[in-house]
């Protein structure tokens, strides 16, 4: 498998973006429709599913028939010119969802599976009006397990992703003053990954989650808890984004969080550094060694058989006896509840590594996260984002994992 | 009314974030249930309203009461001790929606209103088997058109938003380079606003909108026509992100679009301004040159009593008498139907100043954008953020309106 790299624009030309091969759409339709039994087709809406399905995110829909003898269809409402230039599928102009049934060829009485878990109820409603007898069943669960897996064309742009990400991250040290806001920091590193091909944002699943690029927090900030499913939180610039990167000043001998998400053609990268202007405390130094000896015990358990469950289960005991029962993950009664997540185009992919039974498959993309959490002090840990094989997982962000000491 | 400013934060306490008075949010539930007739009552879950309704958008909801003489309840997961420091409002723990009908005293055979244009189907679900019985029916208009008429806390946050884009759009001289990539200008863009309090995002209501900051593109890529509801489109980093800034580089001769919102707080200014290295085809510069005199004719008849349609239609006319009738807004058959939009918590607010009824009242923040578009070439234009009052629009984004030649 090969990765193609379009050229496409407006008449400029510098820009890469790179596109689908059919095969791999082919692949991913495949094995969607391998598990689509008793549904008679899948009609995909959201952005990130769209461009998985059929290799454009313009706006429109794709219909993926469950009977793989049938091919999908590509309908878009805007930009038309430019979802044909992007997918390597048949698109077709979408006028209006009033005739959807006849466009799509659905028959009475089908059944057809949503995203219901993103898709607003009221375009849920305009799908039901169109396609009146239509049984309507969600099917979200079933694209994001399927997503979970990467093809090697996938890999190739996470492992493209993680570069960008290690090569942001590497120039911090360039960056950082003592007294400068974190805003100020996470914009300029923001600014160098931006000039390396990062994609300038992220994507969460979860409803209202919003993410512009990473959280990078001093101090206290990190350990200040958020609504946001994550072990850090942070202040945030205001209260609607109220996470992340705020204004308050770094100062030296505090922990500073780095934790990106690298971004390259829609595939996301996860890492974390720990920086500091001088010395720490020796008891983060040591809660910092010991979150690095977790994720290696994770590393060991990360492999096809074990579930999701089982691993989080082995990361909390060994966090326990390594006597930080109280500090990974965060504090008694505000603990984050897991210590890993897959990655993929979301920044929030099955599998999680928590108290759920996803099972660790090849080709899983997974971030691995164990972060000590000091509230009112600080965070230290790790986060590195890890490739599953047969034989044990890859690293695939590669920056030294000690405290980075400026 | 004065804006409290409240210091908060995990220990660090050197940032700031706007609280919201109580009066604030008072006269906002008031206005809102001055409109609910019919309805028992509105669970509000959406992070922008929420923090419209409540002051806090952590992860929970906010139940309005039809009744003026009933108090909103605000229920929050996570973090509830950061919702009870945001919100002016008592705030309970939310433990689960299953209790929602006997936390929230609803009675047998409701009317409750949601926000059906963006609460996803599965959490609309969740909703209906807790309230059994009840009517659930959709008030998002109703909360759009509250929102679209501006207090004079709203107006001050607005005016800081705006004070912040200037400030960030006149460094675009500082930074600008031929050969540097869209991308690249556009990240020190951002940096410099983000240092100045922006807030590093902002927000489109519709579904499968994002955009980072904003447009910033140059020559033949502006014209690039995108899926975004904007006049302006752009080749994007990714086909996740198939808009905005990508990695064109910029070149000497050509128009750069420089179309940013500034948010302070979460509210929005929107402002565009055209850059240059060198001069431009005089075509272009006359085609400027008539933007602004759009820009004038559509501003003195953006006054309460006329509607969205009628300055619209005033747009294309004046637009049209001065030769422009197929680059104002785009070309014939993708045209992008409106010259201007609300602005507020989300980018994409009523008025919109294109084909529908929206009426124009005083104390709404309206960015008017005539910009002309040149497929192939580029686009010049302008667009600024006005004030709606009873004698005539006041402007609040202050940059000169020229092409900023470098």
């Amino acid at each position: 498998m090969r990765i193609e790299e379009g050229r496409m624009g407006g008449g400029g030309g510098d820009m890469e973006l790179v596109l689908h091969p059919r095969s791999e759409i082919e692949g991913r339709t495949k094995k969607l429709q391998s598990r689509m039994e008793g549904l008679t087709g899948a009609i995909i809406f959201q952005a990130v599913d769209m461009l998985y399905l059929s290799g454009t995110a313009q706006e429109g829909l794709v219909y993926i028939p469950s009977d793989p003898e049938e091919e999908s269809v590509v309908m878009v409402r805007k930009s038309l010119d430019r979802a044909r230039a992007e997918s390597p599928l048949e698109v077709e102009p979408l006028r209006s969802l009033k005739n959807l049934k006849s466009d799509l060829a659905i028959p009475e009485g089908a059944r057809i599976g949503l995203e219901l878990d993103v898709l607003p109820f009221n375009n849920y409603a305009r799908v039901k009006e169109a396609l009146k007898d239509a049984d309507l069943v969600d099917i979200s669960d079933t694209i994001r397990e399927i997503r979970s897996v990467k093809s090697k064309f996938e890999i190739r742009l996470i492992r493209a992703a993680a570069r960008i990400l290690d090569a942001g991250i590497s120039t911090v040290p360039d960056h950082l003053e003592e007294g400068m806001a974190e805003i100020e920091l996470a914009a300029k590193l923001e600014a160098e990954m931006r000039a390396l091909g990062h994609q300038g944002s992220l994507r969460f699943r979860r409803f209202n989650h919003e993410l512009p690029m990473g959280h990078l927090m001093a101090g206290p900030n990190a350990a200040y808890p958020s609504f946001v499913a994550s072990p850090t939180g942070g202040v945030g610039p205001s209260l609607l984004q109220p996470q992340g990167p705020g204004f308050r000043k770094i100062r030296r001998n505090e922990p500073i969080l780095v934790d990106y998400g690298g971004v390259y053609n829609g595939y996301i990268a996860d890492e974390t550094r720990i920086f500091s202007i001088g010395r720490l405390p020796k008891e983060l130094e040591d809660a910092h060694e010991a979150a690095l000896k977790v994720e290696r015990w994770i590393a060991e358990s990360l492999r096809p058989g074990n579930s999701g469950r089982e691993v989080y289960e082995i990361s909390e005991a060994r966090g326990e006896e390594l006597g930080y029962k109280d500090n990974l993950g965060g504090p008694a009664g505000s603990k984050c509840g897991f210590v890993g997540h897959g990655v993929g185009l979301e920044i929030d992919e099955p599998p999680v590594l928590g108290p759920v039974d996803h099972e660790i498959l090849p080709n899983m993309t997974v971030a691995v996260e164990p972060k000590m959490i000091y509230p009112g002090v600080g965070v230290v840990g790790i986060e590195d984002t890890f490739l599953t094989t047969d034989s044990g997982p890859t690293r695939l962000t590669r920056l030294p994992q000690e405290i980075w000491r400026i």
